[in-house]
């Protein structure tokens, strides 16, 4: 499961459209953060269906394992792509403007039987979590990664204080 | 805008999956009432994909004019279809188990600016109207349909009773 | 269906309050784009009742075609417009204060088995798209508007870029 | 403000189809029990505008002093009436099938400034609460019915136990 | 019914803070504007539950007929007061921090049969209509107030534009 | 903190009505199998106002110690309890029919700065945990009882199987 | 139950990160105000887990009575701690960005049977709340406390304005 | 990544309590489908908190690659365990009796950044789509799995007919 430093990159984060970016750079810097390479592209389903249909039929021989997919609203992308391809995709709930996230949240983890999109957290938030789980599926054939997710972790661990300060007071 | 009797229905019904159909019919049942000609197919947004692509990419030279689609829980199926035609797309939410349907009103109303999708209550009340709404859309250029649709409307109200009466007590 | 270009506009764009244009002037701004003569009024189901009727009533008559009504709160114009007439009504849901609209889409879309309204997401996207598809159920008899729309659809597909950029980089 | 024995009765009891009689009955049950006159109609905001029109703006004229109005869905009868009379109106919120009266609620309860309900709870305890806010009204302007109101909240707080029973262990 | 110039004021509108009155003063102005006198009291059902008691054990003996009652979140005031008086409550949901006030007006609006309280808009609409709602009913023995109260109605209808202006482009 | 055997019971179990006790008993089963003496009463806040009142400022003096109400719908009691005495209160919401105990949740919960209510959930899993906190109260005071609680809690450990069994087997 | 001045502080306020001390030094303000010593500490359910069981497992021990424990969003802090520990363990809700706080209050007042938190209200006034709770806990074994208590109370009580005043205008 | 024979199963599939079963089996039967081995056992955050830190603390070296975890209500077992583990952690939340699992899911799903949790859907739906998720994750290193996850895909594809039935006809 290594990837050669060649190949193309193992995760793929796709979103409807320029304005998700804001949201889903959060996956991109943990995968940067952890030394895994990945592409971002906008897809919306919705205004480029035929790009959707494309690159979900041809996610797994382009090479991507996983795919981190961001949208809001109606937010069909995920599970669309997941509809076109048995690779794992992760979801991740942008923030709408009227609804908060709560329509994106259950558009995309709300599917039926059949076709899984594991779905994260509302916001940045979600979109830091789809790469760190997407590095820990990577990272079950890599354990050079595997490491860096442990130490990783440990130090998220280590930054955490021990007390409330005042901020306010500073 | 006239049908010819030879004509290919100018209504699809389409639905996410067999059990959509308790309530897709009654889209039907209303075509039916006001001699609006229809065809009823399975195209799930997640399981078919392919067949969801097709659909919607030859929907319009297959002669359809307005397409009623239905579907519960992350229902993907309408707007799927809208981002793939330029024909008017109606969609019904069908009731969900856990979430009553609220999945799927939200999954198929809150679409993004430029793929529209008419949306109609929750559940058979839906369905009715999107028949009634598709017959609506059709009868502006084909009077006899607007006079039989008037005539549905008129029987409707005289349908509605002065009084309640009290049903337990018969 | 074709409309001379002395003919009345086929599209109504009504609304309860002034406050709902900054809302509903999306719906008259693609509309426009795409050549579609409309006239918006503000009718207000509760303060204009009679004004309401009145409408209503005559619209099939004064020659609209279409009607796009968008309403706040307990959103009442959609569903009463549709009430009064056969013409296909579409329905958008104002962003409200305290719920956000959920008030405006929930008064709007469950209407009940008879009366349909056709109903947009919550808010400016919910505008444009009742714009979009007044239009597309205009263009059914309307040839060079479907080409118009079909257009206008294939430039948004084109607009949207294949790879997102950092904004806040520049 | 009394009401001579020949005169109308002082509270209309309407509601939007047969089936919501099974909550509505609530009202008149309580309104009998208090003595206070009443009449129950069937009146369609969306199946009968007209008669909606009509009963509105001569409720006064009739003679009603109080309307206890039921709806559910998109509940659209009581604001309805609200715009039409300035005689008070209670809604009573009918719980719907996939929303639970949640929509009904929110769709009576959110009127814009300038057209007031006054919203009772969801479902049947609704329906004896309006009849009884009726009473409350029109004590202020009858004596007697306020005896009889004091005395019917006085019998119901006697009625209540002092500690619970097992029912199950009867 | 009606009241000497002398009398004590019939409507009190009470509320649970300071806080509350930014919402609560809208019931205050409608209620000058129709010259119905009034008083503003702070009631707090929790933090002065025996101002709460003595206040509704003798709302009706003090004079009052009609009682206005807002608050948020947990909103026991309205309930609380119809609890104790027979004299018609109406209940305003203040809009609360993080739930948007429909933690209040579901602890408004939800009571249990026997005790009803009149239930408005979240915020100020519903202040406002929650003083209208009481001139409606102190109109019922006050022929002067009811042509007022017509009159303000009208004009309200007046201001209603016919179209919608672009304000932002003055 | 210890009670001699002759005392009055340290916790008293209020609800709104007979109907609640269903859900109630639950924390009376409960402090039973802590040996916590306990006693359970109807008190309606809205139909019981002065009942409440009289308990509300009697509760210290009678000797009660912790105070579990429950209530359904705008679910006063719990903090018109808290309002009243300075006694720990815990907050059981009752399952209601139309919004399955979320406006009784909020009711309960929501309580402003200054009178606390501590809830539990809805439901009888709720009430089973009131009696179960009520207990952790008093233990703090009372070391055979903490020994009876630890050991409960062993019990319940105890008692979770390891690996789940097919029971539509048996 | 009573500490004396050299013991260690009898309340733990424990939260899951730096950014939620914003809320809760509420609860340490209002501790202060009544002269209950406590501590505050960060511990993550989820970044630091094993610093949770090790807290949890030896807050009896360490002398802690009360736990107040605040989290937003998948807010597992207060039931976890609840889990190793038979100590009263309070819940605060932190209000979250995207679902206001709704998250926070369903992942901690929902426990299962056996495992109580005593959940308080939404955001900072919960955390006032919670150390009030806290404060009657101890009371109950502390008589000086009490009376500290009731007094707090009685200036509460005592600082309601009887009428509002217009902020506005000052 | 294969998977000897003898060796241990790769996927952990664990849950709340004996009664959410009914819903994990779904992903159990999904796994035996795809030759996937699987164990499931019962691990409650609440009752058996120390299973908990053990399972989660030995899960990686117990040989385990995927955890499958499902809880209802407050539902802290995935994120738990997720704290506690660098390995992919898929949750799916079970419908709960008074919220219908939308506690389940914001529990599960809004978790912190920094320790993911794959969410599924509500109920049977989302274990079947764990299932299929795991799989999918576990055939990144696994060919032949990934040839007999394609295969079920496409039986899927094809068991869907074209048109509906009347089952009721039948």
């Amino acid at each position: 499961m290594a990837d050669a430093p060649s190949a193309l990159p193992p995760v793929a984060i796709i979103m409807g459209s320029q304005s998700d970016w804001a949201t889903m750079r959060c996956a991109a810097e943990v995968l940067d953060a952890l030394q895994v390479r990945h592409t971002a592209r906008i897809i919306s389903a919705h205004r480029t269906p035929d790009r959707l249909h494309q690159f979900g039929k041809t996610a797994h021989e382009q090479g991507f394992r996983v795919i981190v997919a961001g949208a809001g609203g109606a937010a069909h992308l995920p599970g669309m792509v997941a509809a076109l391809t048995h690779l794992p995709v992760l979801g991740v709930p942008v923030q709408s403007r009227a609804l908060s996230g709560l329509d994106s949240l259950l558009s995309i983890v709300q599917m039926p039987a059949g076709i899984p999109t594991g779905t994260l957290a509302i916001g940045p938030a979600g979109a830091t979590n789809a790469g760190l789980l997407a590095a820990s599926i990577l990272a079950l054939g890599d354990p050079a990664l595997a490491e860096r997710l442990i130490a990783w972790r440990t130090a998220q661990t280590d930054r955490v204080a021990e007390q409330p300060v005042d901020e306010s007071a500073a």
